[in-house]
């Protein structure tokens, strides 16, 4: 295993002191590895925060900021960080008009947001709304999760009703929000490699030079099954047959089109899947009405991709265009 | 080999099918392998073009738009694009101010982008300049190169010479911002594994498992020498040590620190890397005034990483917190 590390136990503790020294408009409690939007509590503002396992950077932590999210609670790799992590940091970031709880979808994740939230209300009263994230259409139930995984659509959501928030909704019209972009939201994803945990020092799992694996999980799960390593276009469609027979994307106001990197493919083989993707779209009778190529929800050194189809509306549509400002998705400010 | 590609021949044309699809506010000339910005030439502003061999993405048409580039020429991977591309960008993005040519030092690069610009003035008597970078401390003479190779700088100069251009400077005003830029910058990068060139179809070198190569250059070339792998921390001593020997970055108004991925590196390791960076330049005396962490002048799936200091004075900060409106540098629009 070659990694940029020092030691396999300290990573994410680093990485974060990394975050602190090169986004100093961000603040970063590393005893409780929590990464704070600068002006945290936002007065009369409706808190964000999510978290999860680390090795998926940038997300949560690079969309801490104005416009996005308040804060995000780092575990260790792929592992849920702890109640105490997300008490903490509802009450740091509780305004008075209430706090969003963003939570893929894993067993972990949910059990110990659930469980911060009970504690935060009966510590101090502060109203918690939940929503979890379960688009990825590749398998029910899997290793760590009960019913679909929460993937892409993350992103996608953490953005959408971080600008609700920041127009002033309240926690029930952003809680809203976030639940119609998880539900008008679809992901599948594919592995070329396998991703290395520092910890194990090897590969989660062994994929042959001449096979890929297809609905694979972020944190190494296994998908839907293995096939030959074929060309790109038949990669894309195996990602978006079963994204578009699960939901109708065709009509209205098209799509927001999400082609995510994996962490350890390079992004002109993300912009040619973008253009497989694009064209079966275009068959598909499904407009693109915005999109993002990327690595935005990664699985570490992962060779791969997934694609993220999230109906759009007038209002998704704004609140996407809306200005944002963090380390990795910003614009407008 | 695996990667998301169809044909190794078709690479580079798939990818720019892609980005066209993605980024509607850009134009794509895909027959001469172009990308504009979509309101080039802008008139009275001095056009600002780049371009170089592909699989370095984001560089170079990543950087294309409103306080940038106005145009990038794509080569094939690892190929320096032709003159005939440069002479066609140069005159497409001709406002009537001049156009500059930002060419990083390869030999092939700068043979052509020097044939480009007489025959672009000879045909249209445009005016044109032109800056090579050459910021790369490993070695002196390369694979591809007489004299340094041009590396991260590339990216911080064309950030702060597109703001130079959008704000009205003149020709000979921007090509000093520029050359100013290449000559206060410093870059030294690193490799855990190689990269494999589509075309090539295997690693373009070996490096055992046990085993890291310092100084490496953008397409794999040889660097200083090969090490056992070490932690970041040593790893970042050993990018610095010769940086910080090479030039004086301490006093003034600190430095720009760059810490950049080379395709297969995750985002973690990346933040981790720089704290590592923070750390040595704290101690050297040499203040951080700004910073980038990220993948932004890649090695196709290479893992590894480069570090690029730029000296910055108020004028150059001032260019690099300017508006810029990109794929992949976007900020205050």
């Amino acid at each position: 295993m070659k990694k940029l590390i020092n030691d396999p136990a300290d990573v994410v503790s680093q990485a974060l002191l990394g975050m602190a020294a090169a986004h100093p408009e961000l603040r970063v409690d590393h005893e409780n590895k929590i990464v704070y939007r600068g002006d945290a509590p936002v007065s009369g503002k409706v808190g964000l925060i999510s978290g999860g396992g680390s090795g998926h950077e940038p997300l949560h932590a690079g969309f801490v900021g104005p416009g996005m999210l308040d804060a995000a609670c780092a575990g260790e790799i792929f592992t849920s960080p702890v109640p105490d992590q997300m008490v903490e940091a509802t009450k740091r970031v509780d305004g008075g008009a209430g706090v969003l709880h963003i939570v893929k979808n894993y067993t972990g994740d949910v059990m110990n947001f659930e469980m911060a939230a009970e504690m935060a209300a009966a510590e101090t009263g502060v109203e918690v709304a939940s929503v979890v994230t379960n688009d990825d259409v590749a398998v029910q139930d899997s290793l760590y999760t009960a019913g679909r995984r929460g993937v892409g659509v993350t992103v996608l959501l953490e953005k959408i009703a971080g600008a609700a928030a920041e127009q002033g909704r309240s926690l029930t019209e952003v809680a809203d929000v976030a639940r119609r972009v998880n539900e008008g939201g679809r992901s599948m994803g594919m592995a070329l490699t396998s991703c290395t945990v520092p910890a194990a020092g090897q590969p989660t799992f062994e994929l042959p030079e001449t096979e890929i694996e297809i609905g694979i999980g972020i944190h190494g799960e296994p998908g839907r099954r293995r096939v030959p390593h074929v060309p790109a276009r038949q990669v894309a469609e195996y990602l978006l047959e079963p994204i578009l027979a699960d939901t109708d994307f065709s009509g209205g106001d098209g799509v927001i089109a999400f082609v995510n990197g994996m962490g350890g493919t390079p992004l002109l083989e993300l912009y040619l899947m973008f253009h497989e993707v694009a064209g079966i779209l275009e068959k598909a009778g499904v407009r693109v009405a915005r999109s993002l190529v990327g690595p935005y929800i990664t699985s570490l050194d992962m060779a791969g991709c997934s694609v993220t189809l999230l109906k759009a509306d007038e209002d998704l549509l704004r609140l996407w265009d809306a200005p944002v400002r963090t380390p990795a998705l910003r614009w407008g400010v």
